[in-house]
């Protein structure tokens, strides 16, 4: 018996990353215990495994298959509705204006503090599913809008239970480092989150990374240290938003820490990228950022021209409202110049290496069954397609997840 | 008796261009035998309209409603694949290099062709639910890949098929101008537009617009003057793809031969502006072309500056692979600096005035009862939840007709 057939798929990819492009034409997928079991052209996997043997068979003639997404970075949980300050901007409102207002990140922080756990979760699983709609099928999720140790642990416990009634599999990652509270010394506040915030999250075991924004104004380097450290110490591992608006070591500190991951990069100098690919950390771009925000892009051309396993996210939150891979990606190719192939192995297998899920992001015997569906005959309508939601069907561990 | 209540809106827009928006909170619509005929606070309306009296009654809590997208300018019937092209280009081949093997309007000339009628039929609707979907309820659509007699008629044809059977209210443009045919020369081809095809397009009273390519290398100010006038002899109200690549004058030529509106413009000057203004043409601003092609975006405050009613469209066609008229709007702001309120007019009523249909892209009593229920609690998200479809129902003459 098989649970789940994908059959006559116009093409399936297979695996994508910075090095490899896989795909079969007129191909098909069998699913086993949530598991891929055979891909391969239409008439062998069938050979091996009828269609009269299976569970459930999709017919994916004119469609194209491709691994599900993996988005590696999303401040995904939060409360309250800051499109406001988008039109603010729009009417001309300076960055610093807004802030004075009482907009930015604080307002998200005050909004979560006030959310009960209940409201948290909600939240969530309405933008899971919305993720899970563009294809999406792991996600990481970051706490870090509740800047004290009870609303982190809130926050922790919200990703926790609206990860478990959700397909999606949701990667936590603790922040607390993820601005410095209103009236507090950035220095004791980091002895707060080592000291206290830290030890109380490893202790209940709800997270899996630790993540700083190591940021001119924000967290130093000297800090930012200190933090993962103490991270790495109670088993978390290092993840850093580094040299987003400024150059300020953060990768570099990435790599001597051993970091899963540096997020942002758009200062990233060519030895910056050197020691990232040295030290294997994944380097994560987040072009939605810079669109929502008329900013720059990072440079993307650096990393793939050293060999990096760019890695695409869609760095989903209040001040950047995607929930879109298939977006990140057409951003990846429009406005980076990334290939539509190297666009998908980052928002896949690349990404994985992002979030430590080596298995997640690729269609070979023993991964797991999640897979993406598209309305349309290749994965390059992720990125030509652009603006709308090319994808179809979603499948989580040999589940059909949505429609 | 009420075919159809709306109640407890977040919001209602009801108007909304480039001189007016106007919107009302916890309000309600009520429509009778297809039209509006009663918007305002949901208290108001169910005094005279009780929800016990409707056949319908949609829960509008937290969510918006806006009136249905305009879209004014798109190519959304065709037939082939040119997702090839995207990718070739982001692999560095130059636009020159993509015509040599083929590639450009004319590719998609000759898969039009090689189409069976029926064909085309089922590729116009496919695009018309993804239009659908994403909000436009009001859609024009041109011919314009036949470039021969017989199948300009055979394109406006599926055109007119695919709207009988869809809720999309299409408006067909004839476009036999759109490109020089292979091996001919302009001026005699214009001579077939002007003789052959315009004629016996108004006799089968199948468009209700004629457009033309007024290009460098395509159709030059003369030409594209000849067909225009030839198309008012005939009963077709004129518009122009102008100064899209250069500034070549047709734009003064919009304004001379009283167009219904005005296309492209990046390069448009300050004087075209005001003739534009003078002589009532709609400009039409097309950002997804920009966006998909890397390209300069036209200067949207030029027009605002000198109350120029601003219209956006997709311009979907296989070059610009965008159904999405939200995504539009989000270009509209990030890219081009118009507030959510001036994007949301620029896609209904400014965008209506552009396609002579005065009552649509409103929701005033006695306007037709299209509109979309927003999944979210504003116009704002509309543009600042980017990348993703922010709309939920949609409802075209009273009935919904994608939820
Ligand atoms: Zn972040
Ligand atoms: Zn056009």
């Amino acid at each position: 018996m098989t649970d789940l057939l994908l059959t006559d798929a116009a093409e399936v990819v297979t695996y994508a990353d910075h090095e490899r492009f896989e795909r079969t034409e007129d191909a098909a997928v069998a699913v086993d215990d949530g598991r891929v079991v055979a891909v391969g052209p239409t008439a062998a996997v069938t050979d091996d495994y009828p269609e009269s043997d299976a569970d459930a068979v999709v017919d994916c003639a004119g469609r194209a298959v491709v691994p599900g997404f993996v988005d590696p970075h999303t401040h995904a949980l939060f409360a309250g509705d800051r499109s406001d300050e988008f039109e603010a901007k729009l009417r001309g409102q300076t960055y610093q204006e807004i802030l004075e207002a009482g907009g930015g990140i604080l307002r998200t922080v005050e909004a979560v503090r006030a959310a009960s756990t209940d409201e948290l979760v909600a939240n969530l699983r309405d933008e899971l599913d919305v993720m899970l709609a563009h294809g999406t099928t792991t996600a990481e999720v970051k706490s870090g809008y509740g800047l004290d140790a009870e609303t982190e642990l809130r926050m922790l416990d919200a990703i926790d239970r609206a990860a478990a009634e959700h397909p999606v599999r949701v990667v936590p990652t603790f922040m607390g480092a993820h601005a410095v509270p209103t009236g507090r010394d950035a220095d004791d506040y980091v002895e707060e989150v080592v000291t206290e915030q830290i030890p109380a999250v490893a202790e209940q075991g709800v997270a899996a990374f630790c993540d700083v924004f190591c940021e001119e104004g924000v967290f130093d380097v000297a800090q930012s240290r200190r933090v993962l450290e103490a991270g790495i110490e109670h088993g978390l591992t290092p993840k850093v938003h580094a040299e987003e608006l400024s150059h300020l070591g953060g990768t570099q500190l990435a790599a001597e820490v051993g970091a899963a991951s540096a997020d942002h990069l758009l200062h990233a100098t060519d030895e910056d990228v050197d020691a990232l690919v040295a030290a294997d950390v994944t380097p994560v771009l987040l072009p939605g950022t810079a669109f929502g925000l008329g900013a720059a892009y990072a440079d993307a051309e650096a990393f793939l021209d050293r060999g990096a396993p760019l890695a695409l996210a869609t760095d989903l939150n209040p001040n950047c409202y995607s929930q879109s891979m298939p977006f990140a990606m057409t951003l990846g190719c429009v406005e980076m110049g990334l290939t539509p192939a190297q666009a998908l192995g980052a928002a896949t297998a690349n990404a994985a290496r992002a979030v430590d899920r080596p298995d997640a992001g690729r269609l070979e015997p023993g991964s797991p069954a999640d897979l993406a569906v598209l309305d349309a005959p290749s994965h390059v309508h992720l990125s030509y397609n652009f603006g709308v939601n090319p994808v179809d069907t979603v499948v989580v561990g040999g589940e059909v997840a949505h429609e």
